[in-house]
């Protein structure tokens, strides 16, 4: 059998963006997270490695959402890298490629660039935990965080929840005062704060999106009836919760294993503060109703976000099914 | 920190094999493995997923070869798909493609067809193992199967032994024939056998690159003094050998794990014929000089071959380098 060229549809971030909105890619998480819980995606290993003052990962999983003409099925891999001293050369800390193959024939069949995917499926899982475990009015949010993903976080979150003000928390108050500046969402109020405690103070919603390695969150500033979504861990010794307010909260997480591998379980696991079993739910649980969200106003409600490859996957496939409806799709022949 | 588009080199199947040849092949696979003896290589786990009648499986590997500005430093992981049911629909069945990364920045940056780089480092670890396995008077080659790979094998065997005459088995003798007509190996004689011990009677090498999942070749048909080459097995349930003659033989593997996983170890192991340690070598240990390979006239010596990732990874490297030392690399921008 002669080997015939492959034409692999190829996107770049650029094209990715212009493809995509909010409720939309939420909608589209929401159920991926859902088929999940109902045993329609297969997560395969994370594949981690570390060299030279970095870190690869590669996620694969492969899903099938919906039924009829509208199934999207999908068998997706992001190779994935955290190069911290990138910072110094110049050039992004995290690089993220994407490979699709076709879940019939087993051929290669998208290429495409993975940062604004990262940044959306992130985000949106950030909103549909939200959804499910942020108190209704919930209208101010404390974000910890500068970095690429943090505007996403915000967007995708007002998105779900009537944002009307913003502190921004950043290691250097400057890129903090920087980010609040330039932020510019309507409606929103944004400033920044000098000191963690003062932007909890009073907020809804904590949102921390760092690579912090030590709790960036402290247990005492929290008052009942927040919501936290801690998107940043995820690898090794990444952690950004103080683990008595992990083991105090009502801790839904995106995927149990993962959370315990390289997520804010890592900690309250090694102390013996938690069992794995004291997770409340997976999102997909809360997504597909299997599990109750936020019961009280009462009640402090933890997500943690390592990302799952579902999210990836899902996205991916979705970014090249509306590219192929439209004009113009690149291409690139293997 | 923006974004900048990232160029990724791309090299189609074609481009490949105007850049490789069967020497430089071997040698750059010989010093791979001996790389991986002396420790200098991370091979990640694999991982695998069955699909609809089909398999994915991603291999991914970091190494570094050689020393000074000559250095060869990789981060690759291959997709690789089988989907049998491809035969109806006049599709390959196998399909691959690579992904390099910067070892350096984590960047994505290259893109690869994988299928003629799956062929040249599999018939090239077939012919490293041959080195230091076969007699030096080894001339007759018994071949199973007739695929995409089986051509290879011979002209990468032939780079290291004097190889006079092929017998050609297949399922369908018909394709045995056929094969046999096209072959036109200079100085080999070539000819379609109907039966399995027929092929095997006074064959000095006999190399199998099939997917069947059963013994095709019997421990009665294997004179002593003979070198087998099992390339095919690679998934759960492929074999090749009959497991006594595996257990009876000289058994060298590429890695000791994936054999037990995913080749010629398995059945032995199953039916409590061999223990892992009876393993003579890794293909490593031989290239490294920390075993020997064949030491008598008498012996019969297996080489189990899965295909790991390191071949892929350091032939993928190679071929980019040479790619980028002519004219007119393509790429393409992420």
């Amino acid at each position: 059998m002669a080997h015939r060229p492959l034409n692999l549809a190829v996107l770049d971030d650029d094209a990715i963006r212009a493809l995509l909105g909010w409720p939309d890619v939420i909608a589209l998480i929401d159920a991926a997270f859902a088929a999940d819980a109902r045993g329609q995606v297969s997560v395969l290993p994370v594949v981690g490695h570390s060299l030279n003052g970095g870190r690869y990962s590669i996620k694969s999983s492969h899903l099938r959402l919906g039924a009829g003409e509208d199934t999207l099925e999908v068998f997706g891999l992001k190779m994935g890298s955290y190069f911290p001293g990138n910072l110094e050369r110049d050039l992004p800390t995290h690089s993220a490629a994407m490979l699709l193959g076709d879940p019939h024939t087993g051929q290669p069949s998208a290429l495409l660039a993975a940062n604004a995917i990262t940044e959306y499926r992130t985000a949106a899982a950030g909103a549909v935990a939200a959804r499910h475990l942020a108190r209704g009015d919930a209208a101010v949010v404390a974000l910890f965080g500068t970095g690429g993903q943090a505007r996403a976080q915000l967007e995708a979150l007002m998105t779900v929840r009537s944002v009307r003000e913003v502190r921004i928390w950043s290691r250097s108050f400057a890129r903090a005062e920087r980010f609040a500046e330039r932020l510019d969402l309507p409606g929103v109020t944004a400033r920044a704060v000098q000191d963690g405690q003062h932007a909890c103070d009073g907020a809804d919603i904590v949102v921390t999106v760092t690579p912090a390695e030590q709790a960036i969150v402290q247990r005492a500033w929290i008052a009942p009836g927040t919501h936290i979504n801690a998107m940043g861990s995820d690898a090794p010794g990444k952690q950004e919760l103080d683990p008595e307010l992990v083991a105090a909260a009502t801790l839904v997480v995106d995927r149990r294993a993962q959370s315990a591998a390289l997520g804010e379980l890592q900690e309250p696991l090694a102390r013996g503060l938690m069992r794995e079993e004291d997770v409340h739910a997976e999102l997909g649980e809360l997504c597909a109703g299997q599990r109750p969200g936020r019961t009280s106003d009462q009640e402090i409600t933890v997500f943690d976000s390592t990302g799952v490859s579902l999210q990836d996957t899902a996205l991916a496939g979705h970014v090249v099914r509306l590219a192929r409806q439209q004009q113009g799709l690149r291409t690139v022949s293997l």
